[in-house]
């Protein structure tokens, strides 16, 4: 049970066959179809009952049936299963009577049809749900390999930050990003490291950062627009991260920053280990902006999906749900903005709404959207009706 | 943290206003609007800079203006920010000059306008997510009461079933049901409670039944068909529970059963009892096919919906995608089928493909499956591309 949700990181190959034995997969009589080849019904001999957990001791003789189980053996002889609906039984006789004809191999699943010796059965990368715990418990497989959770780190910066327990004075707001980026985290199958505020001041952010880094992502929040006090693009680099990308044309979210930490060659060059090494030892590191809802949609769009890829969970990019507007609504700006709303399911199809919203650093005004929508750059009306692309959050 | 997933048990209303304060949306100057309300530009005297988490000392006069970090309350005064990028500043006068023209609460976001102290930011019933989670801490949240989980009992039985660490023998199989069933009740967001198997025999089937029956949810595998040895339907009802329905035209898994134990008038009348005391008290019981892809498909149809529906958890019912079938298929039989399939995410939206799959007890079939697509009863051939409802698992 404790590998549910992990991802495998072996292939699981089974050893034994499955089903270990030709079994009848209904109630009835086990028969052999021959039998049955003939005009006007036929009446069987009944010489034998096996119920499941036990095994049939005799060979059926042609003219002979055995009453059989759901999941029992079927027994030398047979190979097709009459069901017990379609049969009568005479108790004094002991006599089966049907009327149905059967092909071979009819309500019988042979041994390893399912799965042979040898057969692969998962193949590493998988995500371990309900099924594959069933499907390895029914193998035998109690115990598997599986990758680590990546662990995340979480920074806030910002001196108007205070701890979400304090009452914060003039000018200060709680550090509410902390809490909702580990909560996505967990959502998303990692492990988050919640480091606290970081003040805006060089040796703090530095500190911060470095104890960050030994995580396999560190994501930032604040301090990454253009604002005088702006530290954490030039404190990461001076950390040694490589940009990868500041700034994207999407709203909320434009000062988005991503970079990387290489730890040197170590694992580079193995074959199969960035994956199992989650990204070869490297730290990602997200400078996601400040305010809130901007942290929120820049985390599913880019760090659920970088964390994702790390898991080896596919697909790991956020996947859309078509749905219809159920009002109509006005998009204005130059760059593409994921509007946060409300998808609901209807007997024609699933269905969206815009909410009421302030912008970034409305928060509690996203607590009605279960999703967010998303309108392309440029100014537009859309009609209700209009099909848009959601992502549910 | 302990909250993420649960469902919240009484509204949440808030005690204090947000934001806090009036503030800057942007980095940039406050400033007042109606300075700004010239042809040809205009500049202003800078009489303060008021970094994040700090607050202003001075009121904004006409013609001046304040320095102003995203975040930072704005001056008395102030009715709008300039974003920086639209702005020069002459270090030697100290003043700020723009051509910009804003309307009044243009960058501002005005004290209260997200949350008003005594307004109700979360409903009874809600689960929390991360962005509930983040909204919490915003308001200084930082415990709420939440509803428990449901307990789910999962016993197996049948005397061919032996636990997954034991060698099956002649005739035998583990007991794969109970660690799928176990998983899927986490991944439902109920608490499982194994119970391991009870054979084909009425006192050891009884006493289970009376352990079950104090979880909230008691699912039993097996033994409920019309085997001989199908003692589970009878036994249940002389424990009490009142059967609410036998048998459904559904493939795989016609045999299930549900019924309902009710514990007494306690908690029956109070008006929102039912749903804080997960249905008054009463215990809901499934009678699961033991076949596991029966187990497994009814589960989701029937079992997760109720858990759902136990927690409040909207919508309860599994939600259809609609994709395209990458293939032809041909789907024979009375009864609708939900087949075992592989939901995909392309460019031109969803589509999706049946596994090869030997039908109710080929769980490891059903491993390279992602999902299940449903066929109407009737026999039909779809070509490639028809589509159809596929649910997710």
């Amino acid at each position: 049970m404790e590998a549910l949700g992990r991802t495998l990181a072996e292939d699981v190959v089974s050893s034994i066959d499955s089903p270990p034995f030709d079994k009848a997969l209904m109630d009835g009589y086990a028969v052999r179809s021959a039998d049955l080849a003939v005009d006007g019904g036929i009446s069987l001999q009944v010489i034998e009952e096996v119920t499941a957990g036990r095994v049939p001791s005799r060979a059926l003789e042609p003219g002979t049936a055995t009453r059989i189980m759901t999941g029992a053996p079927i027994p030398e002889g047979c190979d097709a299963v009459v069901v017990i609906e379609r049969t009568t039984f005479d108790e004094a006789t002991q006599r089966m009577s049907t009327d149905m004809r059967l092909k071979p191999g009819s309500n019988v699943l042979r041994r390893a049809a399912s799965v042979a010796v040898g057969q692969r059965v998962l193949p590493a990368g998988r995500v371990l749900r309900a099924q594959e715990l069933g499907g390895l418990a029914e193998l035998g497989v109690s115990q598997v390999p599986v990758r680590r959770r990546p662990r995340v780190a979480v920074l806030a910066t910002g001196d108007e930050l205070v701890p979400v327990e304090a009452t914060p004075g003039p000018g200060q707001i709680r550090n509410s990003n902390e809490t909702m980026l580990c909560g996505q985290i967990v959502q998303a199958g990692g492990i988050p490291v919640p480091l606290g505020v970081a003040k805006d001041e060089r040796d703090e952010l530095r500190a911060k950062i470095q104890q960050g880094l030994a995580a396999d992502v560190l994501l930032l929040t604040g301090g990454v627009s253009a604002g005088k006090l702006d530290l954490v693009p030039s404190e990461l680099e001076a950390a040694g991260v490589r940009q990868v990308f500041h700034k994207v044309e999407v709203k909320p979210g434009k000062p988005v920053w991503f970079g990387v930490r290489e730890r040197g060659e170590e694992g580079q060059g193995t074959q199969g280990a960035p994956s199992r090494t989650l990204g070869a030892n490297n730290c990602f590191v997200f400078g996601l902006p400040g305010n809130p809802v901007s942290s929120l949609v820049c985390f599913e769009l880019f760090a659920r999906t970088a964390l994702r890829r790390l898991m080896g969970v596919e697909p790991a990019e956020p996947q859309p749900v078509r749905a219809r507007l159920e009002q109509p609504h006005v998009a204005r700006g130059d760059r593409p903005t994921y509007h946060p709303a409300r998808l609901s399911w209807s007997e024609t199809g699933p269905t969206v709404r815009t909410v009421r919203w302030h912008g970034s650093s409305d928060l509690c005004g996203t607590l009605e959207a279960n999703a967010m929508a998303l309108f392309p750059a440029g100014d537009a009306d859309y009609a209700s009706g209009s099909v848009v692309d959601v992502f549910l959050w």
